[in-house]
């Protein structure tokens, strides 16, 4: 942890097959900014060119060679890795939360502490049991034929971009995408987020020793910092690659998803979301200012800074809209502005309001950069109608990533309707009704409209939350991310985005992989035999 | 099934919203062609320009509100329909199998008739038996939590690209993508393969009738025949297009592949395989005759046009293996050529051929078309040296998509392992060893190289027969398939390809999807409830 610690100004390494060295041709260096004082922070990290790009994807498959050659003990080692991983973060718990409170502003307690940080040691041990447990892997088993088939690695190192507003639990070597690929028993090229370097180093170098300490190969989490765009396309398409998670912003999924999908190489991306809420009448009758409390709370969590956080809002015109909308208005105006990540956190909530003002709406308060010290924006809540928004629904949901919300204030239910039809792909709706079930028939019909524009339907219920469930669903259609099948939370079914389908047809019994083979490898592990779920040996 | 028949010079109507109407300003006309005497048969077919796209798109948005709002009964009608289909081509198996045969030059008996049209119906009913029982849909429920998700349909039409070597069993509105999408719930425009227009059209009535008999919104099957390529872009990537399932060319799969993935639209391809055989020594040693006499029979099957035809096989080139070419040279020649689908075929085995001897491959038999009425090629086995092999592996692996097939002479096992590790992804790889262990060794070393190059692994077996089995994977690493985690045969695995994660977060009981409630909605529905896959209820 100490490299170069002594002459802050030299260059960080990054880590590559196993060893801290130097990048190669770096095409240039960045610090990371203290977003409290906009001030930079000690190190200089590289920008790595396509010699790092090359080294670390050689090293990955060579990592892939080595996990092939472990066979039926690959799943254990794995499991030991992550556990070990899990450890090491929490003894490090300190000094990696001192460095994230510096890179990202957030408060150590209780955001990092006690909320980011047990949240991610609690993936990772997630994937450790569904790694030794192997049911993740869906094996299926049809005797009659002879078919044998599961998941399996890629066969390749799975690159990971981690977005900049989880340094812990989204980290591109540590966080969920990078949890699922080591799950299924893949190396892990990380790509830090460039807004929290320091915070993945520190990670990368517990990686590193948990990985010696379980026998996995020394290049199964190499750690790069940043490249020039054309250097991040040619990651995610090079040959040697097998597929890429990103979380992050559109502009930049959309670039990548096209190169990685023109070298015809898979790119699981969560690139934008505006959440709606739905509040219906009966609900506002009677828990209004209930209601507007929680909107506000999740919308100015981690300063608004969540892919999950409410960015639209939906109430009817009427006078309960308008009385929601004036206790909303004094939330926001009284709340305390948080700390954004950092400069473009700022001028991308200036462009979004922007667009959103262009297109009708109206600021109820705030719309400003707040003056000081550190990157702030106000709390800002905008009002428009349910027409304006009808007129001009793709750029009235443009998103402003922060504490932003705007409200459409809607002519009638059947309006609603009309506003969730026209709704671009979501990860997460949530409808708020009465309890008593007066607004059932309009939950009934608003729902089948929203059903379909969301990964994840909430009652009663603001989205910030994203529990670790095997029943989570983190994702939703296009272009909340690039397929509308998959989840980036939640194990199992995250972990069979990096993976192959593997059959075996008429594999003699002793060549089979242990988790196809008669007897079940676990005496726990589910497999799907002859057309039923099973924790049994297949009898032979 | 007589629109038109007085008049066989008219032209032949679309499938749209329930009805046979004509093309709306059609871009040309085209006929089907006779394989078997290369002249055009009876019917002038519409080339689809963008007024019939948006007609169809539009009534497919139409047919998921009416599946929305049957709500419970549609996995019910669903199951009805496919079953109800399924009688229906049983009804009008001697019509199908006749048309079938003069589009595609495959005989009746036993190949129509015993072969594709059961497999077909029985796909139809496996998919009937599969959305009755929606198990599929994978519902997960962690009570704790209370989040309950599963897969559902994509809330648009599913477009279906049929190829032109399985009339029946691949049909774009008969076969697997087919079932697959329809028994997710989603409605499906069909584009039928030029090479079988009338087949489908047929399919098409009997679809239709049995979509009325089931209940089902009238646009759950529609049909075009043809576009320009351009029409065929904005039909994959139009904004009410859920997703899009395609067998047949790799130059015409990677082309819709581009359109589809930058509108943000899931592509499903079944593209290209050479489907290597590698037969080891001590399997040469016992049963050399035997193994080239399935070798021949497996490639020239149906003309050699499956899309798990054996088009490499790898031998040592010993004595062993050159009395092995002597013998396959022999089967080759011997062997009567089948009649090719269309001069297209023809055209593609000269110029696969010609990319295969440029680059070094020498011709053993064969090598030119056979003169006569039909569209025939001769049976054609070349072979080229491991060395020559290394030197040139893409250009090698080069599909010539007929009965030909290039023998690999390699100098070692080790090169054999070398010749797996160049391989592009494919649908399947098969060993064939001694049977009483001697090749074990050579065995593990090579099944290590071949397993994460193809999707299905064969010991002793060729890969042209697909079993419509939950373990068969028919997919493979790009550019096998666009997707290394998805099988195009088999259900349930198929149909999850079709299939959106729909998750619940707090919603009350009485508005979740039967699938998710406490009850089990069939008593026998395989649910994933708190960690273990169960068939009993979720206690309340």
């Amino acid at each position: 942890m100490n490299i170069d610690s002594k002459n802050p100004g030299a260059e960080v390494p990054v880590l590559i097959a196993g060893e801290w060295r130097r990048a190669g041709n770096p095409a240039g260096t960045f610090s990371a900014v203290d977003p409290a004082t906009k001030m930079p922070l000690p190190g200089l990290y590289p920008i790595s060119g396509p010699d790092d790009v090359a080294l670390a994807c050689q090293a990955g498959l060579d990592a892939v060679m080595a996990l092939r050659a472990m066979s039926d003990a690959a799943p254990e080692n794995i499991g030991r890795f992550l556990d070990e991983y899990a450890a090491r973060i929490e003894g490090a718990a300190d000094a990696l939360c001192e460095i994230a409170a510096r890179e990202t502003g957030y408060p150590v307690t209780p955001r990092l502490r006690a909320v980011e940080l047990p949240r991610t040691t609690n993936q990772l041990r997630q994937g450790a049991a569904a790694a030794r447990g192997r049911s993740w892997c869906q094996a299926t088993i049809d005797t009659k034929a002879n078919l044998r088939s599961k998941y399996a690695p890629l066969g390749g190192p799975v690159v990971v971009f981690g977005p900049n507003n989880f340094p812990f639990a989204f980290n591109s070597i540590a966080g969920g995408d990078f949890v699922a690929a080591i799950a299924a028993g893949n190396p892990v090229i990380g790509k830090a987020n460039t807004g929290h370097p320091g915070t993945t180093r520190l990670l990368g170098e517990l990686a590193l020793a948990a990985s010696r300490a379980s026998g996995l190969p020394p290049a199964m989490v190499q750690l790069i910092y940043r490249t020039p765009p054309a250097v991040g396309f040619q990651l995610v398409s090079h040959p040697a690659v097998a597929a890429t998670g990103f979380t992050g912003s559109k502009n930049a999924g959309l670039q990548l998803k096209e190169a990685a999908e023109r070298a015809g190489k898979p790119i699981y991306l969560e690139m934008s979301s505006v959440n709606p809420i739905f509040i219906l009448p009966g609900a506002l009758a009677e828990r209004s200012a209930a209601v507007a409390k929680e909107l506000f709370d999740s919308c100015s969590l981690g300063a608004g800074q969540f892919c999950t956080r409410p960015g639209l809002s939906v109430v009817l015109g009427d006078a309960s809209g308008e009385a929601f909308v004036a206790t909303l208005a004094a939330a926001f105006a009284q709340g305390t502005p948080g700390t954004l990540l950092g400069a473009s956190g700022l001028a991308g909530i200036a462009s979004g309001l922007e667009e959103l003002r262009r297109n009708g709406a109206e600021i109820v308060t705030g719309g400003d950069p707040v003056d000081g010290p550190r990157y702030c924006f106000a709390n800002t809540l905008l009002r428009v109608s349910g027409d304006q928004f009808l007129a001009s629904p793709h750029a009235l949901q443009t998103e402003a990533f922060g504490t932003v919300n705007t409200v459409i204030l809607a002519s009638s239910i059947a309006q609603m309707e009309q506003i969730a039809a026209r709704l671009e792909g979501n990860l997460t709706g949530s409808i708020y009704s009465d309890t008593t079930g007066k607004d059932d028939e309009a939950y009934g019909r608003l729902a089948a409209a929203l059903r379909p524009k969301v990964g994840r339907l909430l009652n009663d219920k603001m989205p910030t939350g994203v529990a670790v469930s095997p029943a989570m669903n983190h994702g939703g259609p296009y272009p909340a991310t690039g397929h509308p099948g998959f989840t980036a939370v939640g194990i199992p079914a995250s972990i069979l985005r990096f993976a192959a389908l593997h059959c075996y047809d008429n594999v003699r019994p002793h060549r089979l992989p242990a988790e196809l083979a008669n007897p079940n490898p676990t005496g726990k592990m589910w497999r799907f035999v002859d057309g039923e779920w099973s924790q049994r040996d297949v009898p032979a």
